[in-house]
C-alpha cells in the first residue's frame, strides 16, 4: 500500500468552498481501481494549505490509471480552481 | 487530535540505521503526554526523505509539552545524527 500526500495551497478566503468541493470530489476516489480511500488536512500553520492523503494498491494505480481517467479530470474541474499553486505530490511507503 | 508531520532528510547511506533508531525510540513517542502513537513513511520519489507522522491531542502536547521533556532530548539523541538538514515540521487537523 502506497499513500499520496499532496500538499495544496487554496486561494486565500476559498477554503470553505474547496473544502466543500473535496467532500464532492470523494466518490471520484472511492470508484476509482485500486484506490482505498482520501482524507484532507488543513495547516494550522497556514491555513490556507492542505495536505490530502489518498490511499492506493501501487504508485501506477494513480500515476497511470487514476490520472489517465475520466475521474481525473472530473477531480480537477471540481478543486483546480482553488488552487493558488500548482500541488505538489509525493508518494511514500510505510516502514514503521 | 492534532498529526505532526514531520519531513526528515537523511544523510543518504544512512536509512536502515535511521529505520533502526526510530524504532528504538518509539517508546519515547509511546510513553509521552497527548501522545497517542507514530508512523514512519519513506518517500518513493526521494528515498533518503522521511515523513514522521505523530498523532497528538493538540499542537502544545507537541510543542511545550514534548519538546521541553527529556524525552525529547532522548529521541533528538538516538536520530538527529542521521539528519542531512533540519526537519521541516508542521500540524494538521484532518477536516474530512
Amino acid at each position: 500500500m502506497i499513500l499520496e500526500i499532496a500538499q495544496i495551497d487554496v486561494t486565500p478566503g476559498q477554503e470553505a468552498a474547496f473544502e466543500t468541493a473535496v467532500a464532492q470530489a470523494r466518490p471520484l476516489f472511492d470508484g476509482a481501481t485500486g484506490c482505498h480511500g482520501i482524507s484532507l488536512h488543513r495547516s494550522v500553520e497556514m491555513p490556507s494549505r492542505y495536505r490530502l492523503f489518498v490511499k492506493w494498491d501501487s504508485v501506477e494505480a494513480h500515476n497511470v490509471a487514476f490520472r489517465g481517467s475520466p475521474a481525473f479530470a472530473q477531480w480537477r474541474g471540481l478543486v483546480g480552481g482553488f488552487f493558488a499553486t500548482a500541488p505538489v505530490v509525493e508518494h511514500v511507503g510505510q516502514v514503521l
